[in-house]
């Protein structure tokens, strides 16, 4: 029994997510269906990638991940369908995958073609419902990618800027902030150190451990669950403490050469 | 196999989405459970209406949706069960299933009665678990409609104003908005022609076939998703953009001979 | 074939719900998974307590509620295990089952010993993913709670307000505030009866037996799905009109002579 997963930046108050998980159910009636989420920010491609990159791979392979967060739709993006370590992605090609094709160890990728799915119906501003699940019901109920369309060798990825090593330190930069105001940089976490003294915002941190190494509200940097430098605050939001702006650069700076 | 969805107001903060879920599960272990959204307005059954008028359809025969936006808990309003074209819908009878009605090819209804669930206890207040989910639980069994209570012929209907045609235009409604902030009309999708002109809250656009017709940021109207005309921005909330209030009336004008 | 729960404070704008839906599956790959909901307050123990004693008897037996609202991640408290009246709660040893406890016929509970899970990485941050989700699974699998750790006798407790009976009177206290703007007592059911004269907040009013009883927008109390005295608007929300402030004492009198 597979599953099939579902994360999209539609909310939960209009049934879209529902008519989409209709049409997955009638044409793979045994598929599990699990919610990743319908609260991404609306058009919000990075931050549904970075979500994405947080489960796509605990999955058992053969699970199935249904993503919407189209603001292209109506234009000429085109769909995808990836194959990576032995899970699916079916998704808007926008770069919404980029995390996946770089963690995974192989991967292949279609555009998918319309007119191999059992479309009952054609909207021009629901691709969600009338082609991407579709094309995911059909992978759950076993059908080869390939299937699917013809090859995509190029899919469009996000671009995000490298952190830069020096001589006693590390420039970095927030690339994302979760539903906690924790920052996550694109810092990993094999070039800090316990310890190293951190600068953001004009203010002077730590690389810890974990949040209970510090008191009640302070800020600190410590390595994630995603192997990132993050900046947070113990019981409290660092994107709050330090007015950052979701979107806006914040730069981090990590002194190797102090600790 | 067979699927439940569940359609509520109640948020996802007090578990009483899952005391429902637990319901269900107990009476019929072996239902799919599938959310269709819990993040509808508070009491707001025409938006209800129209999220379920959505997704119904799409699931496979023999599915059966629940859905409990229920100002109403504590009066008079019967509980309602509906087979509608091989899906069953089960609610108060508050107008929640109005469209059901009018797009479905056959229905019957039935009075609920309470006396004939497995009910281990009963509230004043939350019939979403006491009677509503076990009457879900009971046609997800497998139970015919007919066991759950007396015919009932005119289920309560909502009332929604009706689009005019006269020489050269049509007069219509903005009726529900979305999440995104589109302004679904009751404007049937077949009356109107891409190109003509339409007119609302003092501004002039014009029927477009997709977003990637128009500038990021501009306003349009199209046929949306559902077969509806719908007053949009792209990329943007055409709500925000006409202050555009929930539930106030918002007129809308389209030009047929002007095409 | 069982049934797991996932209740946490997350929201579903990160992925880290489905990361850990995609550990439970990796090893329980039969368990259904539901969704209790993932907009608990940030850190709100208390909140969380509440929603689980709502839900977690009415599912059946054999399942797995999993409990994810850890603001002490990263400090010394335990991770729990519970077998209550034959479900599971895999939590942090923080209160969050506390009313579990105090509900059931009989329970036992475990520190979860990590050494004992099939634990693929583990972070210092994220103890949902990497523990208590690895521990849920194995519960969900059919493994007996003696297997995940050693007897924890005295879990940690949420301390609340006990309401207090005299010659005439009760005085309880607000619990907590729900979705809906209810304002929930720890003023058993059974000790009031209709008709009963309540004083909260300088305002008074009265126990009815459901909202039918008052006009749209007035103040009543009654007694709730929970059996619990609750303070609630007709179509509105009590803690708007009471200006209550969630985690502020609110007192509520009861004039039990006056009835």
């Amino acid at each position: 029994m597979r599953r099939l997963t579902v994360l999209t930046d539609f909310g939960t108050a209009d049934g879209y997510v529902a008519a989409m998980k209709g049409v997955v159910a009638s044409l793979a009636p045994l598929v599990l269906l699990d919610d990743a989420g319908h609260e991404i920010p609306q058009g919000d491609v990075a931050r549904a990638a970075w979500a994405l990159a947080g489960y796509w791979s605990r999955f058992p392979e053969g699970t199935v991940h249904l993503v919407v967060v189209d603001p292209g739709v109506g234009t000429e993006r085109r769909p995808l369908a990836v194959e990576a370590d032995g899970r699916f992605v079916v998704a808007p090609d926008n770069g919404v995958v980029s995390r996946v094709l770089a963690d995974a160890s192989r991967w292949s990728a279609v555009e998918v073609d319309p007119e191999r799915l059992p479309v009952a119906e054609s909207s021009a501003t629901f691709h969600g419902r009338d082609l991407f699940a579709p094309a995911a019901a059909l992978l759950a109920a076993g059908r080869a990618l390939g299937e699917l369309g013809r090859p995509l060798s190029e899919p469009v990825l996000l671009r995000e800027p490298e952190p830069r090593r020096h001589r006693g330190g590390i420039e970095g930069d927030v690339v994302v902030q979760d539903r906690f105001g924790n920052l996550i940089t694109n810092i990993p976490g094999e070039w800090v150190r316990t310890g190293m003294p951190v600068r953001v915002s004009g203010r002077s941190l730590e690389v810890r451990n974990t949040y209970g190494e510090v008191e009640s509200g302070a800020l600190l940097a410590l390595v994630n669950s995603a192997g990132r430098l993050e900046v947070a605050v113990r019981d409290g939001s660092a994107a709050r403490e330090l007015d950052a702006e979701p979107g806006l650069p914040v730069k981090v700076i990590v002194e190797t050469a102090g600790a």
